[in-house]
């Protein structure tokens, strides 16, 4: 919701700008276009030999349920170093060698996941702030019924796989609601 | 410049909000949190056979330089939706088979680009109202100094080197200002 300029303080207007062909929100008094995009989020697949380490949300939404290190990306940094600094900040995880694992959209909500899988430098993680515990998993050990988002699932499915395989590689794709999801790669 | 709530149109000030760590811009009339996040510019290499098509610009800034079919995500679109729109915007280009094939991430102007290779589904391209020109160029024919930005050098090189190599991967890399390159992948 966007009610009032941020630059001004003066009431926006809701109107498709020249050489533009959307609705924007636009000021009538300094003339700025207001525009709102998608938001990343970076996350991190953190392993240990056949294991990952998950994380009990400590916060709503999904609060008890298990999910991977992962949050807003900020300004002033690369979505790898977002990716780890979350793996800091849920897990006290010191992550090394990260590769790009997958990037997933999700339009209806305008997210855009962008996982990296990463080495565990040792095993002294802890639970952070967010998080109620930390915990590595082998794949028949993971709740899979208790992952907090279909993206948490999406991710450690494609990193499994990949896995017994013997060759990883970059996943892309789209999560609709209802609960579907399109592969494209 | 973030200077008033557009929620209430009151007055904001800089904290780091409870349970953060760092500064936002906060509104303390009706305690909304203004959070910045990085953007992402969704673009496409298109490709017909060993060439690919490139944009000469019409607008500012670098116009007249040369550069690929690539704009700002909007909401609602996925990334691939997203370059594949730029696609026709720009060029009037109509792309299949998308292939994600790099993430560069620009941390000091908060922006991540996301390329995806894609083959033009014939030659009915021509220039949109951002281009003076669209053409094919083999690798050789590049006009190598006239391209408008470094990710487009980027993007362009390690797909040709890719091309020539008969493998193509997906890249990963930060540009750093001054103007460095730093690979990740």
């Amino acid at each position: 919701m966007m009610n009032y300029c941020s630059q001004c303080g003066k009431p926006l207007t809701v109107s498709i700008p020249e050489g533009d062909n959307r609705e924007r929100h636009v000021c009538r008094h300094c003339e700025t276009i207001h525009y709102q995009n998608p938001r990343i989020i970076a996350g991190c697949i953190p392993t240990m030999g056949e294991r990952v380490l998950l994380c009990k949300r400590a916060i709503e939404p999904r609060h008890g349920l298990w999910t991977l290190p992962a949050g807003f990306m900020e300004n002033g940094e690369s979505t790898v170093e977002g990716a780890l600094r979350e793996s800091i900040e849920e897990a006290n995880a010191q992550l090394v060698n990260p590769e790009l694992s997958c990037i997933f959209d999700i339009p209806h909500i305008n997210q855009v996941y962008i996982f990296y899988r990463a080495e565990l430098r040792d095993t002294s993680f802890s639970p952070g702030l967010e998080s109620l515990e930390v915990e590595l998993f082998r794949e028949h050990e993971v709740r899979w019924d208790q992952l907090a988002f279909p993206v948490i699932e999406l991710a450690l499915d494609h990193y499994f796989t990949d896995l017994k395989a013997g060759r990883h590689q970059v996943h892309t794709g789209e999560v609709r609601r209802p609960w579907k999801w399109i592969r494209s790669g």
